[in-house]
């Protein structure tokens, strides 16, 4: 049965939000729809123009009787501020704060309206980059990379502390915390990552920097590639970080624990992504 | 600038299909395409009827000025057995076994597309209830939390066999290992969850039964409801389990490492949400 226009509109805009960065073709769409190739150019235009004018996203489309579509998720510059301005003013909030300067951040990690955006939001920052898999360390960091790896339609792959049965053979590496200058082991399932794979390192919070590092390490002994590291949070730290090329949603500076102060401002993010003077 | 009923028909389908179980009101439609109250009830028609041709899940309409529409998730039976046929032909795979009888299923549970799936199953078995956290045990239950959670859009919550600073002050139970029967411990941070709240239990993997009972028993600490508890894989068990009110969408049989076999089925998933005779 052929398909009005506007019930294909419906049905592909949601197809196209479940299939990020996925070519999805002309072909498949006109047999889903019983409608000509012609129409479902027309509709995929339409598509296109409010994907733009909304921010939503960048739909590719790729002219020919082979041709497609690739929806590519992003945030504007606007919207990436006006979101991390909410955040920032969350977490000013003196009640979330722990004994020994640590800050409580479950709460918002543990959203999904705010995970959303922020893997929206790291997803964009990787637009134009291959990559295979996100990486991260159990279990704060879970959350984060498996809402960046639904926005770049990849695996992620949890890397952790303790060794558990269910994950099989694993390699593993050493590494400094940087913020205790303890020698810690962490390690990764063997089948998880292949070898040459590019792979993108995120993480809810960050010190010095030593967790990074290592997830660093695992990636060179998987032979594989570093495409980038960001964090949510960045905590303040003084002395030498163990790395410098990471990105950063939030910083949390000058947790005073005596007076119950808290002050936490943009990170890096926006600069690094967006440019200061760029204006989108 | 007045909006295009075809572009309203693109945005407000990523609106609805962003925020489920969430009450929009015409006003905001109307005022965010600067259209008219009944150009914005003809869209959400348009949309109400594809969602449910095409399986995505039900549009409810409010009538009146101060109406709107709320847009909830669902999988119909058709769907969820070919899902499930398709998680079972994946996981009866000899390479999957490990030393112990364990398999292993991380790949599966670490892919956006799979989560994505999980969680639009498990959110249909709990279509008609309110639920107001999801509730899981670290590691590797956090992904099919997380997956529900954004198909209820209501948090979720992290119960941890470790103590760790960043959570505040917790609540914690001594549980008995179903399959091992030693004594362990769970703890939650105190903030996650509010007195009375309706809890859905979910996590990747049971064999005894233990875990589950685990949290059962914080959310009574609580004082907070279960809803329902609901695992991706059952493994086989011989004895007792410690509890029996729970759905598995697949059961892992036999897993004989001697001779290197595997087989695993569906769960009672599909008879408990879809009923047997039950047509859709």
């Amino acid at each position: 049965m052929k398909i009005r226009r506007s019930d294909r509109l419906v049905d592909m805009t949601r197809y196209l939000l479940e299939h990020p960065r996925a070519l999805v073709s002309l072909k498949f769409f006109g047999e889903r729809y019983d409608s000509a190739k012609s129409s479902i150019s027309e509709d995929l235009g339409i598509i296109k123009r409010t994907f733009q004018e909304r921010g939503t996203g960048i739909l590719e489309t790729l002219p020919g009787a082979s041709g497609g579509a690739r929806f590519i998720p992003y945030m504007l510059k606007e919207e990436a501020e006006s979101f991390l301005q909410r955040v920032v003013d969350e977490v000013n909030d003196e009640s979330r704060l722990l004994p020994g300067g640590y800050v409580y951040l479950s709460d918002l990690l543990s959203r999904p309206d705010v995970l959303r955006q922020v893997g929206r939001l790291i997803a964009t920052q990787y637009l134009n980059q291959e990559v295979d898999a996100v990486m991260t360390v159990a279990t704060k960091g879970i959350p984060i990379a498996q809402s960046v790896a639904t926005f770049l339609n990849v695996p992620f792959v949890i890397v952790r502390n303790d060794s558990h049965i269910t994950e099989g053979s694993t390699v593993s590496v050493n590494y400094v915390s940087g913020s205790s200058t303890r020698i810690e082991k962490m390690e990764l399932s063997r089948r998880s990552l292949k070898r040459g794979a590019n792979v993108l390192v995120v993480d809810d919070f960050m010190k010095g920097g030593g967790t990074l590092n290592g997830m660093k390490s695992l990636i060179n002994e998987f032979e594989a590639h570093l495409v980038g590291m960001t964090v949510f949070a960045e905590g303040e730290f003084s002395g030498n970080r163990l790395v410098d090329d990471f990105t950063s949603l939030v910083k949390v500076n000058a947790v005073n624990p005596n007076n119950q102060t808290i002050s936490a401002e943009f990170g890096n993010f926006i600069n690094t992504v967006f440019g200061s003077g760029m204006e989108k």
